[in-house]
């Protein structure tokens, strides 16, 4: 039988951390961890909305995602210092804002605007699924602290699901990652449906079942997620 | 019962026309259309490989994606001028890379380079998935050019799939992409296995039975798209 | 006696091609070629002018010039991933648009703007006078497509002139291009007047009775092409 | 008496906090907090010089500032967005490089560089006097794992020092910072000496009586740092 | 005895030379030299002030400093070729832009900018306090010119000094910048106050006693210049 | 009969001066004058070529051209704070370069690179002509510091001239340039050859006799700033 290296079951989360509030000026902030990953995730909220957009009546949601340099193994170069953001930030960056953007109503927002900075200081694999997971408790805070508590029509929480050597197993951390055959990141809303799904072939091409089985992990995963999130939105606002 | 608006069943592709040898400098260059979609993919063959692989003895593959600013509706600024790559650009490039990277043995390839260039003259929806299925054919003839055919394990194609009105439809065009509720793209290998799954809901959260539904018409469209291939594979190289 | 490698006598243009309505979405749209230069030349349309020019009553014309990687010989990188648009590139934008400008008459152009698209699919010499050559035709179907046939007030053509083996030369492939000594791009209007003229020794110096040869040898190309932009405008546009 | 709004005495520092090995990746880390400014520090070890360095045996130590976009009071655009770093980023990278090189013996740490990153997590005030004393921790960590803490020669620390309505006042929040009609950092070794002084009349210029009263408050602040980072130091490196 | 190369005291300013009036269009220009440190120095005024300051019926003063590739004693490349400003550009244009700012009566300029260019064409030392010291003088001649001569509420000179084999100097060329174990700019108003004060160590750290022989003769040698910007600005504006 | 609004004939330069030696550092430099335009041109040498041409004996020649800020009518902005180069900068740099370059016999130059640099200090027509005028000179003194003055297989020289109200003029000022009908620029070697020949229809198209005029009037010109060159030449260098 494979067990993993932190002896969790395959099916199982790494250890979760939710802390709310953990800055002062913005809307909503929140560091959360998924085991050794350590994403600062903050919501900042402005009145209006983009030139596109004004007039409207409706708000926007929109979201960027960074690594600090030391956050890697090896240290990482700076992308204001390379003067571009690469492709796998940008790509994060829009995964997330549509991803929030799924569970919002822009009407009940109103013009304002609200801004999801994602900011990884530690990173351990599945990044993406853990700022995701956390801007939305963010945003929880943020859209109450604005008194439009209705801005949001459900929550939305993600995980990283592969399969490796042959196994899929649930929210891979880095070592498991780079060793994973396929690749799978899923992110759902609190009552059970999909709002994306991005599935990568690493090695070998997979096979429907194989999906089958990834997406199965995912829905557990994510639901657990979502017991968190509600876990930590339940507590009183800290401070 | 639902029509769509250029009269194509449910699960039907567009006329797809695949012009071989459109270039005279790249290794395997073709113009590929999807109904009014047309994009240029050119396949650029070169000694050596970037500096992280030297002496490996491993080739490499690598795609950049770009749309023509007079491709669009309504006209598109260039990126060139801009000074900056945007998000979709970037996301796009990566998914082309990946999905023939798939079916690449680079130990076959040996130590050369292959630079992949989807140019979309012309887009009407799904100018990504005709990138990878027009790129695939380039390169098959960049390997048979540089007399290393076995750098090939297999044969890549990709289809988008989408909810319109609550019906899955198959490759859709501009004015369907705009009004899906959820939209798919996959990207499969000749023999019927998946590369790359990749769904958003655009609207409302999509749930598993969707999601099956598109996979099944997804993986349709991919075994068309393979025929179309080595139709035009098998044809002497004109010239 | 010289011979040219593709049989051509010395004052004879290449094979010129005019395919009109390329594109779908430009207003309008050419594929030239010039012998296996080809260039895409499209045509925006849109309704305003640039801030310096708002409430004068007067139009605008612009161009850009770029050329694809797989263009070329050996492939070139793209611009746009590089981050800055190389000195040739400008230049040759800046000339595209001042020759296009020469025939414009802004008032009856009214406050719209018309931005032309240059697009090197295949590069092999003369690419900027094939360029000013089909955006011509490309603006041509423009303005008439807005209804403003008057904002033309004469037609433009380009032909490169060039000394080989001290023997002048009209409308040099690449092959001669790299072997002149002497290289002149033309601009004339259809009635025979000057609209640009660009000459460069690109090894010696050339003196006054060279010049006078190479600039009656751009008279006669452009006299030529002119005709080719008439023919090709008279006939119905396709579609 | 003029009274501050947090209670504290004219020569009074904030509440300091250092936790050290905040970041399991780095060579030395240290999250850093001047009362609400928070800022993590990490001190990157790897083999090898700039080029310019190279074969000389002696190493190099370098550093980079920067703020996350929600660290301040309004949200701040991220200079890796905008595609260019701000001269104030530059400014405060270059003072803390200076200053850690001030203490370093490049001879005894050989042929390594050690890249410093300040990050700041909550930016109220003295967020580059919190980078330099906070630095110093990491840096002091570094070199005790890369097992030369002989490229130490000395410890560093800095404060800030302002006149507010007249009097002069040690360390400066936010409020007062916005207020102070002159402003001093003042980076000093740890046996009193100074590296760096950089006064500036934000209203009116300040005389030498103002100036002197400056640095001695500045003398005080810094000794008190240095105990505080001795303090920490002495503990059991945590985890 | 420590004798300097060019036989000067330590206490002594190299030769300064203020021309005003050296170019055309500029509301105040000056060519300044110190010894062989040469800038050119110029004010452009135009009406109006940046967005933020609008309809407060405030002024504006900014500058910008940067270095003629050939100024330097090897060349040094053009930041404009870069596509990026340096850290150190940065540092300097902003103290030149603080250091005027100081004596400028915003609510006398009304609501109009002047913009400062130092342009360094010969560098030898000591060409940001050359600068601001020539930069005073344009901004004089151009409010002069505005005919809002009491937006200046004071004058403001800049020098270096620093510690040379132990020994405090004034004005330092290359060769004793290059040399120094402490460096200090020094900006003063002409009533003898302090606009900054920029001290660092470059080798080892300084103590009170050298600081304050460092503040003593920068205020001598600033002392001197406000005499010499007084002398130029006396004379009748030649041309 | 038309008279020039500063006295001049038609056929005549402005009033030219030609400063050797104006700078310190570099192998050869020039303040030269035409009228009012003044152009600072500094040719730097250094020992090796770029990679292309390493290892063939072969020297090379580039060059860059700049305006300062402050040199036009109304401030322009600094390209480097813009961060990025304009078309016409690019232009003119790769104009002065080729030009140079006609006269240049790179097997005597050895492998060395000779980089000019001519920037505006003041702007009144003809800073391209200027620079190109004034950095012969400066090469010529380049070469002959470098003990190489066989490098220069000739001399070059550079003049513009234009049709105003119908009528031919040589080297304009601002005030024609903008007024020009047509507006040419003319390279030529000393001996009486051309190197450059750029005609520009401004307002109306040009015929063949008009074309003639201005070729005319520039080989005039040419060879008065060809005198101009040598008798600068011939002092003995001045310091």
């Amino acid at each position: 039988m494979t067990t993993r290296a932190d002896g969790r079951a395959n099916d199982e989360l790494r250890p979760i951390t939710i802390t709310r509030n953990w800055l002062d000026h913005a809307a909503g902030s929140v560091l959360i961890e998924f085991g050794r990953t350590r994403v600062l995730c903050a919501a900042s909220a402005s009145e209006g909305v983009p030139r596109w957009r004004k007039g409207s009546g409706l708000g926007w949601v929109t979201a960027e995602y960074a690594m600090l340099p030391a956050s890697t193994n090896t240290r990482s170069d700076r992308e204001s210092v390379k003067g571009r953001i690469g492709g796998r930030t940008h790509e994060i960056s829009r995964l997330v804002g549509r991803s929030l953007r799924a569970v919002i109503d822009y009407q009940a927002l109103g013009e304002n605007t609200i801004q999801i900075d994602c900011d990884v200081l530690q990173a351990d694999g599945g990044t993406r699924t853990a700022s995701i997971t956390g801007a939305y408790v963010a945003l929880a805070d943020a859209v109450a602290k604005l008194g439009v508590p209705k801005a949001l029509t459900g929550s939305v929480a993600a995980v990283s699901v592969g399969i490796i050597d042959g196994v899929p197993r649930l929210d891979l951390p880095y070592e498991e990652d780079v060793r994973a055959e396929t690749d799978m990141n899923i992110v759902m809303t609190g009552d059970g449906k999909f709002v994306e799904v991005q599935g990568t072939a690493e090695g070998a091409a997979f096979d429907r079942s194989e999906l089958d089985a990834l997406l199965a992990l995912g829905e557990k995963g994510c639901a657990d997620l979502t017991r968190r999130q509600q876990q930590a939105l339940a507590q009183e606002l800290p401070r």
